[in-house]
């Protein structure tokens, strides 16, 4: 105890590394433990999946601006998410909460009112949980189960050269979201008596406050019978999640610019503030978008479904993780952002 | 949002009542939702059972008398005692942290030496987790499966008149642990010289940082073919989960004070402490230890196993909770403690 290291040296996807890295798994029952989106228990008959997510206020969540209820919604659709990204169909969860006093039961009530509703129309059932104290801030801790037909569930690792790269729905809404309640609540701070007109904003603050989980991504699949060849689901943004499939299957791969799918809206909101709406895209976060890779020959299929876009395909690990833009020049993608290299 | 109603007036079990009195269950795979120990899922073959803690430090634990890798054990071993409550057998572990920038990977590293120190011996597998940022404190989500054969599994609700009533172990050490180790706290706070002698108190210390899910017990059962007919694990005091068992099957119960199992180095240091060692085992909590029902006739085979006290037989409903003193009065166990009525 006497060597001390910063956790901030690692980063988080390293300090999960390093806080795993020993693990033995001990029964033939667990198929998928540590280092993808849920875990996969055998069942004999069915797989079970679980996963588990800690929200922290002033952390993943401002209540200065996100209503709770929202909160709750947000919470169980996140969880919901991963369960999706493994191919899988959510079934049941768990809610943990951690509250100080200041909470009254009408606005816990809030909360719960928001899990129940995710739950009701995503089909699960919550059946456990806990609930605590905290001396500080709000605390939220999900645990979902969902379950797979055995052999149908799609980790990250599985992605093959040639694959193509798809994406569901559009991507850098969130972040535009969060950016404009961040400001909103600025101005608010130094002037409370201002109302601000979200009105037009509508698009990118529902991406933000109120995300869908891609239930209809992964019944599409399932109808077409096309099992992709890997998923995720966009959480940290684009490029993240890109090169967790690329690291993990050790590929490369090769997206396009003009493909990335953005709304016009977010487009709009970018350009107010100045940003680049390709950037929000790739380093935004938060769209709960699924990303998946698909074998050659399911091309049409899954084209056809109308509800993805085909962004790239893969490649081998030499030949990097690479965007070619619409000016013709490539970049490369990383987590942080992208680097611009000129050939 | 108007009306404001505050927390307290609910208490924990009371807001739990409340805040799932509406849930309805979709799947017929749920077959034990919100109200016990742990969730029980029908996975065709085995059941799944699934529990979930939420841990926070100044609530639940105190990091100026508890190392890190003793509180990662624990954490592990108060969740899987509500697996063994449910007559399962825990098999997987999701763990979640959140934690500010004051903890050095060594001292996260600590933390998780005992976690894996846990799996390990309880034949666990960690299979997921989230890692997370804390404004202020460490905060730990722990989610823990387990399995079970059709049908096995106990609940609270299932007691019946006449069932004599086991409890494992010996109670109230871990509370006197607690009151050791908070006076010592002081002490060290109003002398950082003085180095305390502990070493004869060690057994109550030990029960208080490093407490044992009963694995033995739960194979006991097994290997006599006993399966109690309730079952529940003891963190709040063996008065609250009486009344848990009681007020779920509808029934009274009459428990012997000759027959409540309390260590002698428990004894001795309530003394000390000038409490009655069997306050400290009705309300003291955190032992960990199972309490159970069984049918009359399996009285011999759980006896003989030398694993557990019969301290008593649950009544009717009308017959309430109670207790018969040495002195031969007649107390009513509450769960705050025990209001004395004389006959």
């Amino acid at each position: 105890m006497d060597e001390r290291t910063e956790i901030g040296t690692l980063g988080e996807f390293g300090l999960i590394d390093f806080l795993t890295k020993d693990i033995e798994l001990l029964h033939s029952s667990t198929i998928v433990g540590v280092g993808d989106d849920a875990a996969v228990i055998d069942n004999f008959g069915k797989q079970t999946v679980i996963s588990t997510d800690l929200l922290v206020e002033g952390i993943h969540f401002d209540l200065s601006y996100t209503p709770l209820k929202h909160l709750g919604y947000k919470a169980i659709v996140v969880n919901i998410s991963d369960i999706y990204a493994m191919n899988a169909v959510p079934k049941q969860v768990l809610v943990g909460i951690g509250l100080s006093n200041r909470f009254s039961i009408e606005a816990i009530s809030e909360f719960y009112g928001g899990i129940y509703l995710a739950c009701k129309k995503f089909g699960v059932d919550m059946v456990g949980g806990d609930t605590s104290n905290s001396k500080k801030g709000f605390i939220i801790s999900i645990t979902i189960i969902g379950e797979v037909r055995p052999g149908k569930f799609v980790k990250r690792n599985t992605a093959n050269k040639g694959d193509f790269i798809c994406v569901s729905g559009d991507l850098g809404g969130a972040y535009l979201g969060l950016q404009l309640l961040e400001r909103e609540k600025i101005i608010y701070v130094e002037n409370p008596g201002v109302q601000p007109d979200l009105e037009s904003e509508s698009y990118i603050i529902k991406r933000q406050l109120m995300p869908e989980a891609r239930r209809d991504v992964i019944e599409m699949l399932d109808s077409i019978n096309v099992i992709p060849t890997s998923m995720i689901d966009i959480s940290d943004g684009l490029s993240s999640e890109i090169l967790h499939i690329c690291k993990a299957s050790q590929l490369g791969c090769l997206v396009y610019e003009d493909k990335v799918p953005i709304h016009n809206d977010t487009r709009r909101a970018a350009k107010r503030f100045n940003l680049d709406p390709l950037t929000c895209a790739l380093n935004g976060g938060e769209d709960y978008e699924l990303l998946f890779t698909i074998n050659q020959s399911d091309y049409n299929a899954v084209f056809n479904s109308g509800l993805v876009s085909i962004i790239g395909n893969m490649t081998s690990r030499e030949e990097r993780v690479k965007m070619i833009l619409i000016s013709g020049d490539e970049v490369s993608l990383s987590a942080q952002g992208w680097n611009t290299f000129h050939k």
